[in-house]
Parts: structure tokens; sequence; C-alpha cells
């Protein structure tokens, strides 16, 4: 099925995913990679797909969508607390693949593992004729039985969440509705913002260890906030109530909740933020937002824990908001 | 796009993957898995993916798509000595799947757990619309140190292989040619055996200690016998010698070779094999026998390494037998 011109197997490993590879990979020409956690540390184990059309657009460029499969994972481990330390990559290639394609999906992995640390240490590439698929599984380690659980939640603690919430649900929106965009007003700055977001999400590795440190549970919001939520109440049995109005919007989102209320469900529930929500002890408390700080990444306390189960949300005018399931569903 | 009657994604991990789950895992509840190879040992990491339509025929019944997946990986811990442990599954799930297709799924899944004493720690779910897609990560530990290398062979070197060559390679022709078929006038049992060795590897498990103890270098012949050692060679930066008369083929696969000489050709290049090839010093030859012997691995010493490179084939009659490259293509 190799087009004219384009690189082998063989070919392409050396040229795109080779110089890619870390310690233990063995230049990924061995069956498996070798690797070990530092004494005293477990490894921490992720893995998260995406399917162009489905978690992507298909005209999106290559080199975004390499580093959306891999921050997702990363995401995944910062918010265990845990420190990103290599990965491996399952790639399904379209039929319709171009050298380019592939030089840019490298060149996107390679600004990534720079800005994360994070080596390539294995991985297959098969053929996946109508979409790219990536299957990326990622590793990270922490100190011996300290991952941070979703299912840590205590009543008592303080709900936190880092960055704002919404943004990429909104850039969804304005990606498959065209008047939407239109109607809302955004400025170019605003609108470029909010694209963005759901383009090329922020992992907060940055945060890890603070979460480590701080927080009794926690978890990436990556299928939206309150359904997120939701499923650590349940996986913590308790019960979790939010103050919606607290809940951190960009400007961009301020701006186009503004012009349709509406869209702030949409934000709360819309999924894909990668931020972070932890469940942090009082006493803790101070400690968590100043580590947050200190790492430059923002946070804001939205509501608390009890005793009970469930995700309850209230309103800016006090009532308590009907936010249904709230969670993207993945198939 | 949830069919009528079929459960959600969290009852589907309820009902099928968290009764696989194992330690570490936190019931497939949480965001990540984790896990801590014992003290001494280095994790060993490989990822296979399967897609229907390439690696497997859309109609092959859902359980052993499952098994096929999970052992393609086992096969390749297998042949680098180390211990099984568990795996990450990273599920693709085509528009049209049945309650019906992911209970087989779990349950083919189940069978081989209990077989490979190994366990689903965590993975994810997506939807790929026109094909089932399957990623497995899959998770060994060896000695630290010890892993044994594609690129370890040495001069003087036995080169073996376990059980026989080209019965899957073969068995995917039989389902691609209805013609074949009648042609080669195979009794029931001799087509039943190649079809089986593609639907379901047998991976060589039970192989691995023997490998850690006793080979210099050892790769999973699943490209085809001769391009896999051909890889070896260039790896290890040597030559191997084989004689194609020595390669073990089944009773099934002798009938088909003599009914038509040219598929003794796909027999040596096809894949799907899942054996192991391994390179032994001489002094180490007797043990690595008896200890497969002991493990009930059937074994046969096919060729020698020497100083150069690349792979140079021997035929019946003396002269040298023209293999190509030898190899399956990925994409």
């Amino acid at each position: 099925v190799s087009g004219a011109g384009r690189p082998s197997e063989f070919e392409l490993i050396a040229r795109v995913f080779a110089p890619l590879a870390g310690e233990g990979s063995y230049g990924l020409l061995d069956d498996a990679a070798a690797w070990s956690p530092p004494p005293g540390h477990d490894v921490v184990l992720t893995k998260d797909a995406l399917a162009a059309g489905i978690h992507f657009f298909p005209d999106d460029p290559w080199d975004a969508v390499a580093r959306k499969a891999l921050r997702v994972n990363l995401s995944d481990l910062a918010a265990k607390g845990a420190r990103p330390e290599g990965y491996l990559l399952g790639l399904g290639l379209p039929d319709a693949w171009t050298t380019e394609d592939l030089d840019a999906f490298g060149a996107g992995l390679a600004a990534d593992q720079a800005a994360f640390a994070v080596a390539l240490i294995g991985g297959d590439t098969i053929r996946t004729p109508e979409r790219l698929t990536i299957s990326v599984t990622a590793i990270g380690t922490v100190p011996t039985g300290r991952m941070v659980r979703r299912g840590g939640a205590t009543p008592g603690d303080a709900i936190v969440v880092t960055g704002t919430i919404g943004d990429a649900a909104l850039g969804l929106r304005l990606r498959l509705d065209a008047d939407l965009d239109r109607w809302l007003a955004l400025n170019a700055w605003e609108r470029a913002h909010l694209l963005d977001r759901y383009l090329l999400p922020q992992p907060r590795v940055a945060a890890a260890a603070a979460v480590l440190a701080h927080a009794n549970g926690a978890m990436d919001i990556s299928d939206g906030l309150a359904g997120d939520l939701a499923k650590m109440a349940s996986a913590s049995g308790v019960a979790i109530g939010i103050d919606a109005a607290s809940v951190p919007l960009s400007d961009a989102a301020r701006v186009a909740c503004a012009a349709d209320a509406a869209l702030f469900s949409v934000a709360l529930t819309g999924g894909d933020d990668y931020e972070i929500a932890a469940s942090v002890p009082p006493a803790r408390l101070d400690g968590f937002l100043a580590a947050l700080a200190a790492a430059g990444v923002p946070a804001t306390v939205i509501g608390a824990v009890s005793a009970g189960e469930g995700l309850t949300a209230v309103g800016s005018d006090g009532r308590p908001l009907d936010l249904g399931t709230g969670s993207f569903a993945h198939f």
C-alpha cells in the first residue's frame, strides 16, 4: 500500500521515530523496551487513544494531533502526582498519509518531548485505512504507594481545579458551527484561545508535585467537569458540592457565555479541559495553592466534599443547577 | 452512537473489563494504574496493535481476536526472556458492535489471563467506526539488565527456532483462496491446524526462562522467519546462515509444500508464526534445548551465526535460496 516516494516501515522508523527514542528503547529496533523506575518508586501507567473524526478533526495538522495524543496521557499522569518518564506509541496510519504528515507528526512529538522531559521507548505502526488512530501508553513514577487516587476525596476537603474550564468544549462548538462563531461575536484573540484549547491541550505536568504533596484525591478533567466530579464522588464514596459561579472561566469563555447562557452548561459538561480536579484537606489547602502558584499553575476552589453521594451544583442564583449526566460518551 | 440495549461505557467496564482487572488497576476506575516490578528487576514493555481486515478477518470471532491481540504481545515478552505481568488494552470499537461481541471479547481475555497468568491493569475504549482495532501494551519483568536483545547474536552461536514455521502463513493463504484449499487436498485435521495457527497464535511464554538463561540474542518470529532473521543479523552486526531443509514444518505444512513447492517460500517469509528465534552459544546449546524440552517447547537448530552481515539460506539441493526481503510489510 506504500505510495510512490513514501518511506518503508524501516525508513520511517529511522527517519521519524528513532530520533525520538530514549534510553531502554534500543533505537526502536527490538521487540520490547527495558526500563526501571528509580528505587522506592511505583510505575504509573495510563493509556488514552484518539481517532480522527472522533477526538480531533481529520484536517487538524499532524503535529498538533501528535502532541494532543501525548498530552492527554501526560495529563493523566499529572493528576496522579506522577512524574512523566516515557511513552509507547501505537500509530494507525490511514492510507492517505504522506511523508510530510509523518515528518510533522515527529516534529510535534519532538517539541513535546523537550517541553515535558519524556522520551519514546517503544511502539508499533499499523494500517488503519480510513482514519488516523493513535494510542499512547504513558509511563510515570511516584514514590511507592503514593499514586493520588480518584477515590481519595474525603469529607471536609476542598475541591480545587486548575486553569479554566470549558474553553476546549467551546472551541469544539466553534469548529462544528460557523453560525455560532458569527453570532457570539468573539474577537480574534478570544476565538483563537478557545480553538487552541481544543486543538492542543495544556497538560498540568507542572502541578504534579503539588498534587502528590497535598491532595487526598485527584483526577484529570477530560470528559467534562460535572461528569468527572461525579465520578470522583462515586469512586470516593462521598458527596461533592460545587458553586457554579466560582468555576474559573477564561475571558473568552465569559464572553461566549454572556452571549448565550446555554453555553455555560456546555463549558461545565463538554470535556477536553485537561485540567486537574483535586480534593484537598483544609490543613493542606494553603500549601497546595502556594505550591501551584509557585509552579505557575492557576487554581480555584470551587466546592467541597461532604458525607453522602453524588455531585450537586448551585447556580449563581443560589438554586440547584441540573447538569444531567454531564459527561462525554466515549462510544 | 450507542445502539438499543447496548451497555454504556460505565456498564461495559463493569460487565466486561472490571472482572479482568488486576492489582494496581483500581477496578479500571482511575486515570492510571500503579504497579511495581519486583526488586532487582527491569520492566519490559511492548506494544503491538491489530486492526480488522489487516491483521485478522472482520468475521473472526471476537474471543479469538482478543486472545490474538494479547498473545502477539506475550510472544514479544517471551522472546525477551521476560515474565509476563499485566497489560493495558486500547480498544477501538466499530459502530456495529454488539453486547455479545464484547462478552466474547472479555471471555477470550479471561481464558488467556488464566492460561498465561496476566491481568488487565488499564486501558481505554474509543470509537473507530469502520473496524475493530486493538492496541495492547504488555508488561513483563526480567532481572535488571538481563532483557535478551535482538542484537545479541554472536559469531559461533547456533540459531534455534521453537515449534514449527509457516503454519499461520499457510493458514492465511487458505482463508484468502478457496481454490488453494481444494487443490492442496488437505485432510480436515491438516486444514484445521493451519487455520488455527493463523487465528490463534501460541505464544512461547513457557520458553521465556530458557531464553533468559541461555540465549545471547532472541526475537519473536512475527513478520516471517527470513525477514526476522535478517533483522536479527542486522541488529547484531553478524551474518546468519540457515539450512532451509532443517526449518521445522508441521505435518500439515509438509503436505501443503509437497503439493505446491512455492508454498515453502510462503512458509519461510509469511509471518504470524509467533515462535522464538534464539541465538545460543555452543556451550549453552545443550542446556537451552534441555530447558525447552523440560518446558514442553519443541526446538530445532536451523543455522549458525558468523562474522559478516545479512541472512543466507541454503536449500535442500545445497544451493543458495533467494528469499527476497521476506518480511511482512506493516503498512
